[in-house]
């Protein structure tokens, strides 16, 4: 049983309630998060935002490295002016090095040269510690000459044995 | 007045009623969803899904190959065996094209060359059908030596004035 197939049926529940079709395309609260692909992972109820007030960016682990095109597109765009970085506890990107899963892969298809020529170009951008990755990913866009200065960045990690946020304590970092 | 400064009043209650402390960091129903970072856009109530369904991939577009990093840790190391495909209606990648965006980011930074090397680097992956682009992405997944053969890849599209999904006419592509 696919998860797909109940798509259209559930939508027609969402829909037949649906009052939300006035929002405009630029996010209310200027905001841009970027935050993990994670499943237990939803930031608009765990933040306390409403649909239409964000744009929401997410990637495995939530690196803001990989978020530069949307980050771009969201300030010169669409008017955000915020972004907020959103790591969590238990990260499968604090589980594994790149080299580990390339070996995986490789593994998964033995004898395959186009697998293990295409595995060889990823970064998987692991991490070691949820704190210095957050530090690291707003330092690389306070330092980035596409990011629009004076943009508040800060860095957030959520609990997901408990549902808390708290602020990164490094987070707070001046231009 | 910055849009987190209500982020942790906000998350107390959220925190208060949490009760999914117990859900595993595998997404219940094998899936990853790749979709936009539009604000109106919010997968899971939009698609039926529950926390901890899903991997959820965004960017601006919902862009596929942006996200093959991801889609990689999401089959090889937490198990998905499905991809979905989420567009949506109104999507401001359908209203620009990269040369004109440059060109909004350099008269936004006037003689600045470093702003004007790093825009000339960057490829907005703007697209101008919606129908078109999920079946490029679908192409692009079916085709990548690194996505596990089998995988059900469907795309779908979310209509953002009345909150209704449809599967794109394009996304039935056999391998």
């Amino acid at each position: 049983m696919s998860a797909h197939g109940s798509f259209v049926s559930d939508n027609e529940k969402y829909a037949s309630t649906f009052d939300k079709g006035h929002l405009a395309i630029p996010p209310a609260k200027k905001l841009a998060l970027v935050t993990c692909m994670d499943a237990r992972v939803e930031p608009l109820s765990q933040l306390g935002l409403n649909l239409g007030d964000a744009h929401v960016i997410r990637n495995a682990g939530g690196i803001a490295q990989e978020s530069l095109r949307s980050i771009v597109i969201s300030q010169y765009l669409l008017g955000t002016r915020e972004i907020a970085i959103f790591r969590h506890t238990g990260c499968g990107m604090l589980t594994f090095t790149s080299e580990q899963v390339r070996k995986v892969i490789r593994e998964t298809h033995p004898g395959n040269d186009a697998v293990a020529h295409a595995v060889d170009k990823l970064d998987f951008s692991e991490f070691s510690s949820l704190e210095e990755s957050v530090k690291a990913d707003i330092q690389f866009l306070k330092g980035n000459p596409l990011v629009l200065k004076e943009t508040p960045i800060t860095g957030w990690i959520y609990d997901v044995k408990t549902g808390k946020v708290w602020q990164n304590s490094s987070s707070k970092i001046t231009r």
